[in-house]
This record gives C-alpha cells, sequence and structure tokens, in this order.
C-alpha cells in the first residue's frame, strides 16, 4: 500500500509519518472536538532492520517460529469451572484485572468499581463503602488475569466464585480461562455496581453457568473456537467489537446440548434470550481462544513479536515472545468514539481491558476490514475499515491462514505484530474498544478506536536490541 | 461506475455491450469449458427512455408507486400449517411447482422427480413407477406456486400434506406461504428421490414442523423477516444462495420459544441440529419474505417493475406490475457454476425454482456485494461480487433503505428491476441459485450463477409498450 494514500480512521489524508495517536487527535481537533496531547515522536529517522540479537540470534527466524505457533494453535471450549478451581494460583482472598500489574492507589476508577463490585458479590463485604476499605486495606491480592493464563474485557475482574470458561489449546494443551459475558451498559466489566449487577452476576453463577456447563459436558470435542472465529470472520464480525455472528454460531453449536440437558425449559428460555440479547457474549470466547493461540509463542529467543498487549485503565502494557515475564509500559491512551446519548469524552476512562489480545493474535482490530459493520458502533467508515487492516500488514510478521477475510479476497488476517516494523513505520497498532465512565459504579458510556502508545513499544524495542 | 472497468463474473474484462448470457458462455468458453449456445441479442440501439404508457399514465410515478410498496413492507413469521388447510386454492390432487405454469410433458427431469416424490410422500402412489403414471394420467392438477401466494425452491413443489410457514407482510396484510427447507443433496425439492428423501419429509411433518409450530403460537409478534434479512446482509449473507447468519438469527430469534414450549429434549435437540446442519434454512423464509413485500406492488397501473422472477427448469417466466396475471417466458438458462465432485456442466438441468424472488425482491444476487464469501459457493470472486451489485443499480428503479451494504458505504440493495432499464441497457439481472441434476431422482449437484434470459424481458417490454 502506498503510505501516501493513507487516511486516517476518519478519513482525513496524512502521510506516514503523522500516523498514530498524534494524527487521531488531529483529526478530532479538526472536527471542533477538544482532546488531550499525547505523547508522540516521529519513527527512528532511517531505521536500519534489526536482523540479528546482540546474541546472535535470526530475529526473522525467531518469529516465523513464533508465528508458526501462534497460527497453528486450535483453542476449543472444554468445558467450565469456578475461579478458585480451575484458575491456576487463584485463591479466596486474590482479585484478577485486566491489564499489566497495578495496585490499589494507581488503579483508575473503573477497575476499582469492578473490584468493588466483586467484593460486594463474593460477600466479603456488606456494601461498597466495605468493599472499598476492604479492597485499601492490603488484605486483596491484585495480579493481572495474564499472570494467570487468564484475561479479562475492560475492567477484567475475575474473582474467586465466578464461573469461567476453561479452554484448551489442542495443538499445545495449555489452557486459557475467561469469565462470562454480562452483556452492555451498566455492568461489573465497566465498573458499573448495584443491585442489578449484583443479581446477575448471581443469576450467572447459579444458572446460566451450571446450563452452559451441563451442555459441555456432553460435549466430548468441545466447540472449536478457531473454526467458530474463522467462521465469524466470514459472517461480518471482527471478534472484538463485533461479536454478532460468533455469538449466534455459539448459541448453534451448543444448542442441541443445551436441549438434551436441560433440566427447566424457563431457565433454558432465559439462557438463550440472554445470549440472544448480548452480541458481545462471544468475546469472553475469542479473547481466551487468543490468549490460548499467543502462549506458546511466548518464550522464543530473538523474537520480536508481540505476545501480549493489555490496559488497566492507567496503563497500557505489552510483553515480547523473547521476555515473556517482562512488560512495557505506558500511558493508557484515550478512545475516540461514539458515546452513548447522556455521555461525552469527559466522562471517558482511558483504554481498559484485556480485549487487546484479539488485535495481538490477528483479529479485532487488525481484521476490521472484515467487519465493516462495525463502524456503526465504533465510528469510521467502512472503507477505513479496509484501509486499517491494510495498513496493519506492515507491522505484523506474518498473515493467518486459518482467519481470512472474503473482501479482501480471503487474505489471512495480519498476524504477529513485531515491534521492529512498528519502529520501523511509526505504525502503532489498530484498536477498537469499548469506553468505561471514569467514575466507579457508572458503566460503559460508549465504544471507539485508538491506537496503541507508542512509548511501551520503544521501551520494548530498546530491551529487545540488548538481548 | 464506468463501463469499460466491467469485468465479467470470473474476472474477464468485457464492455458493457457484452454483459449478459452470452458474455457468460464466452468467458467460460474462454476457460476450455464446452458451452451451449444461447439467444442472445445486443440492447436496442439508442432506445429512448420510455416515459408514459400509451394510455398516457406516467411511468416513473407509476414505478415509485410500485417500489414504495415494495420497500415498505414488512413480512413476519406469523405461524405454520398443513398446505391444505392453509395455501388459498391447494386440494388433496394438487401439486404447485416452481416457475410459470407447466404441463407434466415438458416438466424437466428434477421437477418430474419431485412431483413423484411427492406424491409417494402424500402416500398416493405406493411406488415411484405407480407415481409416474399418476402424475401422467392429469388426475394431478399441477399450478404453479406463484399462483397460491407460494414460492418453492428449485423443482418448488408443495403437495397437500406439507407442511409450509405462513408469512404476514404486517403493512398490507396479505400473506405468503413457503415449506421448510430440507437441507443440500439429495433432497426432494432438487428432485432426489428414495426412502432417506421420504424419511425426512416424514420428520419434518411429525417432529420439525410441530415442534416450530408450538414455539410460533407463543410469539404473539411473530418473527420479523425483514430485520433479520437486514441484518443477515450486515453479517455476509445475500439471502438467496447464503443464508448462514439468517439461519443463526432465525434459531436466535426462535429458542427462548423453543425452549419454553418444548415436550421432549431429545426432539428438540434433533430440530436444533438439523437447522444448524443446514446453512440454507432460512432461504424457505428470505423466499416467502420477497413474495409477501412483492405481491403489494402487483397492479400498479402503467408500472414497468418486474414482480415476479421464476423458473420451472424448462421456461424462465417474469411478470410485471402492470400486468400482474401475465407471463412472459423464454427458455430457462445453463448455470455456469461449481459441481459437486463426481459431477460436471453435463449432468446440469437449466435453471429452475422460485428462489429468483430474492433478486426481484432487492437482494440474492442483486447484493451480492454484501456477501463476499458466497464466491465459495457459487463461483466468481469477491470483487466481482461486489461489482455485479454495482452493474444491479443499473436496471432497478429504486434502492432499499431496509437492506443496506456495509461495504458499499450502507447504500440501499439494488431494488425494482425497471424492464425498460434492462432493455436500455442490455444488462440482465444478475442471479445465483443451485444446480439439480437433469434427471429425476439424483438431487443437487452443484452452485452457480447465471443471468436471466433477455427474451422474456424482450416481450414483456414489447407487451408494455401497447398498455
Amino acid at each position: 500500500m502506498s503510505n501516501s494514500k493513507i487516511q486516517d480512521f476518519f478519513g482525513k489524508p496524512l502521510t506516514i509519518v503523522n500516523i498514530g495517536l498524534g494524527s487521531m487527535a488531529q483529526s478530532v481537533r479538526d472536527q471542533g472536538v477538544p482532546v488531550l496531547d499525547v505523547d508522540w515522536r516521529p519513527p527512528t529517522e532511517g531505521l536500519p532492520r534489526l536482523h540479528t540479537t546482540q546474541s546472535g540470534i535470526d530475529i526473522d527466524t525467531a518469529n516465523a517460529e513464533a508465528c508458526r505457533r501462534i497460527k497453528s494453535g486450535r483453542p476449543v471450549l472444554v468445558g467450565m469451572g469456578i475461579a478458585r478451581d480451575v484458575i491456576p494460583g487463584m485463591h479466596a482472598h486474590m482479585i484478577l484485572h485486566a491489564g499489566p500489574p497495578i495496585t490499589w492507589e494507581r488503579m483508575c476508577g473503573p477497575q476499582r468499581g469492578a473490584v468493588i463490585g466483586a467484593l460486594v458479590y463474593e460477600g466479603m463485604a456488606q456494601d461498597e463503602a466495605q468493599a472499598e476499605k476492604l479492597a485499601a486495606s492490603g488484605a486483596i491480592e491484585f495480579s493481572p488475569c495474564h499472570h494467570h493464563h487468564s484475561v479479562g474485557p475492560m475492567a477484567g475482574i475475575i474473582s474467586a466464585s465466578m464461573p469461567v470458561f476453561i479452554l484448551e489449546n489442542k495443538s499445545f494443551g495449555n489452557r486459557a480461562f475467561a469469565t462470562q459475558n454480562e452483556g452492555l451498559g451498566k455492568v461489573l466489566r465497566y465498573g458499573g455496581l448495584g443491585p442489578e449487577v449484583y443479581t446477575r452476576l448471581k443469576w450467572m453463577e447459579t444458572d446460566l453457568y451450571p446450563t452452559l456447563d451441563r451442555a459441555l459436558q456432553t460435549l466430548p470435542d468441545g466447540i472449536d473456537l478457531r473454526s467458530l472465529i474463522a467462521q465469524a470472520l466470514h459472517m461480518g464480525d471482527e471478534c472484538h467489537n463485533r461479536n454478532r455472528a460468533g455469538t449466534s454460531l455459539f448459541l448453534r453449536a451448543i444448542g442441541p446440548a443445551l436441549a438434551r440437558t436441560s433440566r427447566d425449559g424457563e431457565i433454558l428460555a432465559r439462557v438463550i434470550e440472554f445470549i440472544d440479547r448480548n452480541d458481545h457474549f462471544f468475546l469472553n470466547l475469542s479473547m481466551p481462544a487468543g490468549k490460548a493461540m499467543l502462549e506458546p509463542a511466548e518464550g522464543v529467543d530473538g523474537s520480536s513479536i508481540v505476545t501480549v498487549m493489555a490496559r488497566n485503565g492507567t496503563d497500557f502494557g505489552i510483553r515480547l515472545s523473547s521476555m515473556p515475564e517482562r512488560w512495557f509500559t505506558a500511558p493508557a491512551g484515550i478512545v475516540q468514539g461514539l458515546y452513548f446519548p447522556q455521555f461525552t469524552e469527559a466522562d471517558a476512562n482511558p483504554d481498559i481491558g484485556d480485549s487487546t489480545i484479539t488485535e495481538t493474535a490477528g483479529y479485532g482490530g487488525m481484521a476490521m476490514a472484515a467487519a465493516p459493520a462495525i463502524v456503526k458502533f465504533v465510528g469510521g467508515s467502512p472503507q477505513l475499515a479496509t484501509q486499517t487492516t491494510l495498513e496493519m500488514y506492515e507491522i505484523t510478521f506474518d498473515e493467518h491462514e486459518q482467519f481470512t477475510i472474503p473482501a479482501l479476497n480471503f487474505r489471512g488476517t495480519p498476524c504477529g505484530i513485531d515491534v521492529r516494523l512498528v519502529m520501523e513505520t511509526g505504525i502503532l497498532p489498530q484498536i477498537n474498544t469499548g469506553i468505561a465512565h471514569k467514575n466507579p459504579g457508572v458503566g460503559m458510556v460508549g465504544a471507539g478506536i485508538l491506537r496503541a502508545p507508542e512509548a511501551c513499544f520503544r521501551e520494548a524495542f530498546d530491551a529487545f536490541q540488548r538481548i
């Protein structure tokens, strides 16, 4: 693609050196919307391609291996369980959260809200005030979902009693975990609090979970999520913020088993209604599917492939294949998006959630060309959705044979973000995401798009150059 | 769109005067595939736009009214019933068939096969030999589905005992009918015969139908098929030969009611499995939806809009809004397509079925730009699928506000084929379709694309010029 033809997502022409958060901000400014200034530096001019590590490893060879592992992964939903019983390292006083590690003191509003709500839901606090005290007391251990083979959308809170999906990557044997999706609006993962939030979470534990779990127990092969993602990409989903097809296909796949194992028609009807009314239900399967596919690519010596991108609403963090334990962080960005009627950008928390695992695995924002209708949810135009995917090929090392885009003549999705290419081109990964209110207790206020912050890629690249 | 850039569906460049069946044949010839010669004449050179009828009616005004009626239709699935009880004019010795009127003597192989199968299914014949004699005896009244507010895919056979969907166009009060879809392969509507065909049809009568019917009876508002079609067009369906999204959305819509009304979990499981395993299930809802939307546009004085396109495998017939009782026919064309492994074009019956009601209503081949992945089923490329839709705007009077195509920036689908525009441009309606074996008893052999034959449009236009 000719760089001179690249436009930003809202259709303004720009040159390659302007691409990134800076240009997004300018574009919005052009439309008369005030924006925060963001940290942006032009790409390193004339940066030569780094071919070998300091220790002499051929980086392309290492990246090919990392991408081979990602692409050959086959995540399957094999069962469900309660977090404390099935997630490694989980215990009654631990709360998992989205993004890189963070203390209660630095946590953003919606993540605090979700922690408070989880403590009330767990019965560890009688009310929200007591929960807030408990959270600040040091008695609760906070840990990133990513440290426990887990991912959580938005605040990404997983507490001990929550039911979780169990996925297995059949090609490598590793497992990944995520909660059931609550729906949109005033929900825990957006920091929403209140009786309806707790009641819903309780119903998900007492009715939704056992119903799905019983059905899954009768499916010896589980449900092949790689296949569902591949099909959904042919049905207008990008499997991050558009999951209408994925949710539909999941219901089709589990439907016969639900019918066979149902003990109560009314409960089953409510389970189907709950899923039918929440087109994001599949997000909490597409996310752990991405995690399951990416984990085997962690720890490839000399690889510059990004294996994690995650945000806690305060920091945006990435990890590289060759340095799988180390987080490189930068301040979380501001989302440019479409707001629900009574809200504006002034209400928005910075970018939050583990859902960027989808972009990391080669769908989500990488595959927007597959989902032209998503622009009704996150803004922009179908044409620019296509251009976004074309641009992402500039920073990915590979293309995913299993995940193809019909409109691009079945070309594989951009897969394997290469921190070298990000630094060489100055093109930052495209993310599309929901927007949480900045204060605890409110919930979702909109959805939109942004680029990953440049600083964490620069920091990762600096470190990578020294290995 | 510049005419000089138009390519045929297989990607060969051609000019506008070459478009149509003739060029399709040439394109296939170019690839070394022998094809039958087809009747093709270039469009009438310099044909002036016809503005008023002989009787002085303003044609654009009439067409605007016809299209207004089509576009404002809201087809809803309101229930089910047995053909003899609910289809007007139906009786025990009547068999409805796809396409324009035809005698047993002129019927093609697959339609004869389906008649034979229906007589065995009805118990009116002990075996296929006896059924063939009965069919030829004159004791059976054959009548087009279209004469009974009904539509049938491929052979389109509806016999008295078959369960049918009942649709109501809520904007106009008219009803339309269609059977339940059997799936692909060796099935009655493709002329397939044999015990598995009859067993399946019987199960559809004794298990599938009552299960769906009981569920529908609990939905006072029915299921809004206009909404499902509109959503499916945003999910990669064109609602003729790609119905994976529509089928999924239908299962979601009826799922809770199925759970509430189920009397037997195993039967319900088999019903969901049957629908899940047949991505064409929604075709038998998208077709009567088209019929329900088009019927109110029948009988607009002075309108040159096509309100019916249908094939019986021998003849292709059309009807115009201003002459709703009259069929204009031409020999059915040969489908260019993808064949199942053991079959070739030599096995193919000519174009057959009422499913062109979808193109007539503004989706199907008209909306191929919405369904780039359909080319895996019918052949061609995603880019040419888009060009096909762009070309169809040249022969339609209007665009459908309810049915939009995300990839074309949510432009409405081409709607309201205007016989004047077909004659002026020489562009014939694009159809995509299944392919039946030419002999009775075999079934489906592939799927593909073709253009409607020119002769019936010419004949209709000649007649229209005299009203």
